[in-house]
């Protein structure tokens, strides 16, 4: 991975505010650099290495005299809410590194958008602690969020560095071409299907597995990474970016099942019908729903239970199971992918080197590069260019009956999951039947 | 581990069966040895290491010229009733080290106890194949099938050396301090509630975990190694040990909730109520059973789901979740213990060497010895001593509450997992409130 610093306003125009226009001359800004506190927030589902992109920001803030106080807010915009702080300077290195190699959001986190009674109180305490520099680590959600505190800053005349910190383990967010977190969930998912498809092997039947992935289907298609021999599951892959209906997946199944005498299945948990309604949501009396409007999916084995059953009695085969694989995919301590953990640390430093030399907003981006050998770069683009919509897998990643990825998906994940567990075969030379 | 050889008969005598006293008299045994070919098979749930017993196994048997071909019967004893067998002879020992690395029963699995009508089949298979060594690598039940066809060879005075190979995630047979299987199973779970404490700290709310276990509680209680730091979920455990109570749980549960904040608990999918009805099969319509008698509890979401239902409707908390972790647990790649690794290989080998050197039939069981320091020894046991029944976690290792397990317990597991992945957490220095 190499790293894009001078080049990336260029490229992308530095989106600045009236308030920084009026407050700081363009000349004048170059050689003044803004003086401050910063704090710093995770925001939205926890990943694998999300806390290592909140250790890249602060030791690359450390570095920084701009920069005096360096804060941690709990459980995001809450803790701002709350005046909920934590001084992380005063954490040693030692701390900071395991923190890094430790799963889920160390500073807490929250799904909440602000409110319009919020946004007046998140600019009074700001002003308090004199934060200067604001980074919020977080999906299409949390950085709509950052794109709210952004306005509200420049609504209140209040000079402020305000950046987004990408991660989400979906991959969904606009500008990026995968983001932090997911690499490391695709590696889980990879691995969870190698195994179970040796279990599903030894005692054959269907097998649905759930996997993670509201809108977007790239960590369920990272299931595909599972198949090493001939025969390998995942032998069907179904994604939220094709209607899902219950008589086709029943047939895919047989058809399988026929073939193999077996069947393991990667199901998205935000597969939907052809009327967009989800097939999980649909199953619950009670629909969750949080203050970004998303609708709670995991969590649950409803729908892997409604798919098993589904199979059972429509093609009468005794052995159906369904496993959901839960929180697990975005927790689950040393399967991080290398890949994932570099590039996470990076962004996070690449966001405060970025806000301190003179971008005053925006988030970063991770871009890659063309060519064979896999290098990555970042560049710094707009909030709003990230905020609240998502993007989805390429259609052309996706065979023509909806229940597979093909090769180019599979050249696009490869090297962010890394090198897989060996996973060994007999060559079952067979023994002639006596007589 | 070190493993004592020549006692272990005289520790627990060897069950001689009246074919071998009359076909070879004691004092001839011991400087003839039984020549023929080898047939060994996998049994019962696949575990992360149940392949190292596997390769165990054929490595020594490679060095003793009494056995001529070492065959492998596809899929436990339904290879041998259909006659698929492969020669294991013929797998390079690349290719035998790359199985032992990987998960699942390479050889195929089975969930069946031989019918009468079978066992004479049995034997006419073995005749022509000249098997005279038989390894069957399973649990309780695959011990069952194992003693049984050991029964029919005496019966029809066929000289067989049959041995039992111990493995299970369960840790339920009988005679062992502890089995093949169970360490990784317990360093999954252990791993898995470290990421998912983190989670939920993160987020915080209810959290229901589903763990395996059918009558013994000892995997879910490995949940316990997840505590690292003060406050460290699981903060509940429940075992098949104990009857369980919704009324009980729910009330546990406030408690909780109400102190932390939040709640992470253990459950084994293994829990019945105090009449003995397994609570996830009165949830189920369609009981599966298999020809051991066992009712089918993995492979579906129901009784989390129903756990944290109750829980989200009696006590009015809006963040309830639960994951099953299902069949992850004794399949996922590359998190297997150390220990467990090199044990599960040992206890192959040591099996093959007890069969070809004059111990006729049997078991291996796994002791613990007596010291600080954790070393383990192997001795053979009955067949009848470890089929059928199962062993349970001792009573002194649960709580009086019966929601949480003891230093003992944790004491006996310890060794076994080995080092798990380091947890960091901030020293957490609060910025006081400004004015």
């Amino acid at each position: 991975m190499s790293v894009k610093k001078s080049t990336s306003k260029k490229k992308t125009p530095a989106k600045k505010t009236p308030v920084k226009k009026s407050a700081k001359p363009a000349a004048a800004k170059k050689s003044t650099k803004l003086k401050g506190n910063m704090l710093i927030a995770q925001s939205g589902g926890p990943t694998m290495v999300i806390n290592q992109s909140l250790v890249g920001a602060i030791l690359e803030a450390k570095k920084h005299p701009e920069i005096t106080s360096i804060y941690g807010s709990l459980h995001g915009i809450q803790g701002i809410l709350n005046e909920e702080f934590i001084n992380l300077k005063k954490e040693t290195v030692k701390t900071l590194e395991d923190i890094a190699q430790t799963p889920s959001s160390a500073l807490g986190s929250v799904r909440k958008k602000p409110a319009p009674e919020d946004c007046a109180k998140l600019f009074d305490v700001m002003k308090k602690y004199n934060i200067r520099y604001f980074f919020y680590i977080g999906g299409n959600d949390s950085a709509e969020t950052a794109h709210i505190v952004n306005e509200e800053a420049k609504k209140a005349e209040y000079e402020l560095h305000c950046f987004h910190i990408p991660k989400t383990i979906d991959n969904d967010l606009r500008e990026n071409d995968h983001t932090p977190g997911f690499a490391s969930g695709a590696r889980f998912v990879a691995c969870a299907f190698m195994g179970d498809n040796l279990d599903n092997r030894a005692l054959p039947g269907v097998k649905v597995n759930v996997v993670m992935g509201r809108h977007a289907g790239f960590l369920t298609a990272a299931s595909a990474l599972a198949r090493v021999h001939e025969g390998d599951g995942p032998h069907l892959i179904y994604l939220p970016e094709r209607p899902f209906s219950m008589e086709k997946f029943a047939d895919d199944v047989k058809k399988v099942y026929k073939k193999n005498g077996r069947c393991v299945i990667a199901v998205s948990e935000g597969i939907a019908d052809k009327d967009g309604t989800s097939v999980a949501a649909a199953l619950t009396s009670e629909v969750e729903v949080d203050s970004h409007g998303n609708v709670q999916l995991s969590g649950s084995g409803a729908l892997g239970d409604r798919l098993s059953d589904y199979i059972k009695n429509k093609l009468h085969i005794s052995r159906v199971r369904a496993d959901t694989f839960g929180y697990l995919q975005r927790s689950f301590p040393g399967v991080a992918s290398e890949v994932d953990m570099k590039e996470a640390r990076a962004v996070g430093a690449f966001a405060v080197k970025t806000a301190v030399h003179s971008d005053v907003d925006g988030s970063i981006a991770i871009r890659r590069k063309a060519g064979k050998k896999y290098q990555s770069f970042f560049e710094r683009v707009p909030l709003s260019s990230v905020a609240k919509e998502t993007r989805h897998m390429p259609d052309a990643w996706i065979n023509k009956a909806g229940n597979d990825v093909n090769k180019a998906f599979l050249d696009y994940v490869k090297p962010l999951v890394g090198k897989l567990p060996t996973i060994g075969a007999f060559k079952a030379v067979r023994v002639p039947k006596a007589k």
